[in-house]
């Protein structure tokens, strides 16, 4: 039998970008979506306002061919800017020359990548909710909103691409024994808030950076929209205090964030407004095993087989991903789909497993650590070995973020690694760095590397 | 409001056991099944044929008031009897004196505790499945297998106690904003088979030791039964090689069989039918996050909140100890139910937590260990202690099996101590064993205890 019919449930940004590829490579598509049309209704549904795009993505996008037109409404961030309690600001580049992380509106590019897939010729189906799915056919099964007659649709294959609470994933999950599942949250949840633009359309904070007021326990971050104004992210507990529970009152709030977030509160004039009328959201990591149906039938991708948490930027970008490396899988296999797939659970389970983990452990970074003296020297030591030694040393964060070719999970392995040379490299290096850029510093580098490449 | 009524959904071990000491306690109880009343039905669909009660379990009955009439169909087994490839046979008694583990039939123990739980007044539901639960009243919506219009039942507080698979907990789950789960499938499922009564009803094999036959990565495991019978249990993978997969023929079955476990084979008349016949069953871990509903109004009880591996015996007394525990909790807050409530959660998810990893850890001791020279020198070495030096040490199995007033989180990090313990001891003591009830074995002994209980 030749694979010719694909479904997909949910298009989001990672259902349309799999129908643009796979209508690009001959199959026939239908995208099948719980929701309205979110290029025909004012709302967006969404959460997260804007999302940060990094190479992993882009080069999805660029199988897609897709890419440029993205980068144009895209707003690349170079580096953090912390803002510690007394306004004071402190940079942090990401990478190195051009490098950059980009701030894109998740409703604007979905809209895009919903146009692309149109403009492909990929069936669109909108306001139909998935309510089955048999995992030994991929037959599937949706309701309409309008109450007419459900409609069942069968194809070669079926994806489920419907998020974090996927209703594929949960069908195959009832009708299939031993399915391996887990969800997580998170005790923090955040909220979103705003900045915006000044007066004449300019950006209040610095263009180029992603914004973070570190505190500990807890943390706030603001990333750039393309109209001058910047989306806010307030990452707090749901229990205990401080939390969303102890800022119970308009003047708990104003209190809370003038003593603790005082440099930003002048550029939030909506601030008590938007604490009230925005929802507290919760923060979940889901797992589950296996991603592709016994049949080679059924496979899930995205949000829908490793939503994971957003604090290291990847969660779009490793969903983009999978679909990259599922098109490799069929090159690779000749579009022989069941040994495509067999393949794209082995390469991206590990995958998402390991960013999942990446992202929970960058929490810690982000909320606490960026503001720690140690840590920085850490960060600063990174960046000067990286820049001496390229060839023998990428950072954890670059290799997550900028080298699309190594796997999330062999980034992990070697940022575990990179955790031992680190401590070595600390304790053998000035603090100052006066130290290191002379033969005597380069010799100690050289010392620790080589015992440490050795081992 | 003063907490009157109570409902508990499933009518299984743990249901019943709970519905008969609230119902002693003063509350009206309804308890609901999904399934037919056991007691006027021939077949039990339940699969695991027997269990081994132990003194968690006898503790809760005792509470009860029923823990005599249960240990009349109980049969005592003292020890561990291995049988090795070759037929020779090693015991290892699992306590000191009259301690001992209890084989009982699970059908029959549901039967005397729905005896117990009508005799005193509850009102059984039976062929009424769970489809809904609100979780903020309680309110509990029953289908009846007859086809009949669906019954709400409104409660002060409703117990899930309906499994592995609980309906209750689906509901919960469904409406409850950042509930954690996970399902764990192991990669060994189970199979039954059976050892018949000799001629004269005889057993033939040890009537008082539960029988197992360690393969490393698999192993058969054997429990008496009143009748003179055995129920005989293949812990094997699902797939690989060997595996339920390999095994796909009689011939296949009877030649894997006379090669691993030939001493067994002449005792299995129906074994080739009965490998036909069975199930192939999987074993799942289920851990969920909370266990009380933020009402206090719904709560989830045995293996709902729970499930585990049956590896340590202590799945039904894990459930029994979840409704001894509640009991003390109600007699504390003086059935204050949402503050009983709150402790029960507090107590029992680490407990819970705690069985089940000791479940699993049990599995690779099983299998693999008991059939290992350092693993049977530690056993020697640790029943030699308990029995010189009992106030300052209780084997871990001991623990878990024999000391229902230590909590299974407390065993768990005792455990783990003693591991420390036993390797230090290991090296220090002679292997044989003869020079340790000595003066100098003693030192040796004092001298590695006083510095481990320093740690």
């Amino acid at each position: 039998m030749k694979t010719q019919s694909i479904t997909i449930a949910g298009a989001g940004l990672v259902g349309c970008l799999l129908a643009v590829m796979l209508r690009k490579r001959g199959y026939t598509v239908t995208l099948v979506e719980r929701r309205a049309d979110i290029r025909t209704t004012t709302a967006y549904a969404g959460r997260s306002i804007n999302l940060a795009l990094s190479d992993r993505g882009l080069k999805a996008l660029d199988v897609a061919g897709i890419k440029d037109a993205i980068l144009q409404v895209a707003i690349p961030m170079r580096g953090r800017m912390m803002h510690s309690v007394d306004g004071n600001t402190t940079y942090q580049p990401y990478g190195v020359g051009n490098q950059a992380i980009n701030s894109v509106s998740r409703g604007e590019l979905n809209r895009v990548l919903l146009d692309q897939a149109a403009a492909h010729g990929v069936e669109c189906l909108f306001e139909h909710r998935c309510v089955d799915i048999d995992p030994a056919t991929g037959a599937a099964t949706f309701e309409p909103a309008n109450g007419g007659p459900q409609r069942v649709i069968e194809a070669d294959v079926t994806f489920g691409a419907d998020g974090a609470f996927s209703a594929v994933r949960d069908a195959v999950m009832k009708r299939t024994d031993r399915f391996d599942y887990s969800q997580t949250y998170l005790e923090h949840g955040y909220k979103e808030l705003h900045i915006p633009a000044g007066p004449n359309g300019e950006f209040l904070l610095d263009k180029h950076s992603l914004h973070i007021w570190p505190r500990h326990s807890y943390m706030m971050i603001a990333l750039p929209n393309l109209d001058g104004s910047f989306t806010c992210t307030l990452f707090f507990a749901h229990e205990g205090n401080p939390s969303f529970r102890t800022l119970d009152s308009r003047s708990a709030v104003e209190a809370f964030f003038n003593e603790h977030f005082a440099d930003a509160v002048p550029l939030m004039p909506t601030l008590l407004d938007d604490f009230d009328h925005n929802p507290e959201s919760s923060l979940v990591t889901v797992r589950c095993n296996p991603w592709v149906s016994a049949s080679r039938r059924v496979a899930l991708i995205g949000d829908a087989a490793h939503a994971i948490c957003p604090f290291y930027g990847q969660g779009m970008n490793a969903g983009f991903e999978d679909c990259r490396v599922l098109i490799e899988c069929l090159d690779e296999f000749n579009d022989d789909w069941p040994r495509a797939l067999e393949r794209y659970q082995e390469l991206r389970k590990p995958a998402g497993d390991a960013i999942a983990q990446l992202a929970l452990d960058n929490f810690i970074e982000m909320r606490d650590k960026v503001a720690d003296e140690r840590f920085l020297l850490r960060k600063r030591i990174e960046s000067f070995i990286h820049a001496n030694y390229p060839d023998r040393f990428t950072p954890l964060y670059t290799l997550v973020t900028f080298s699309p070719n190594v796997p999330y999970n062999a980034a992990y392995s070697m940022g575990k690694a990179q955790d031992v040379l680190m401590e070595h490299l600390m304790q053998r290096l000035p603090n100052d760095g006066h130290g290191w850029d002379t033969a005597e510093g380069h010799a100690i580098i050289n010392s620790v590397m080589e015992s440490w490449s050795a081992t």
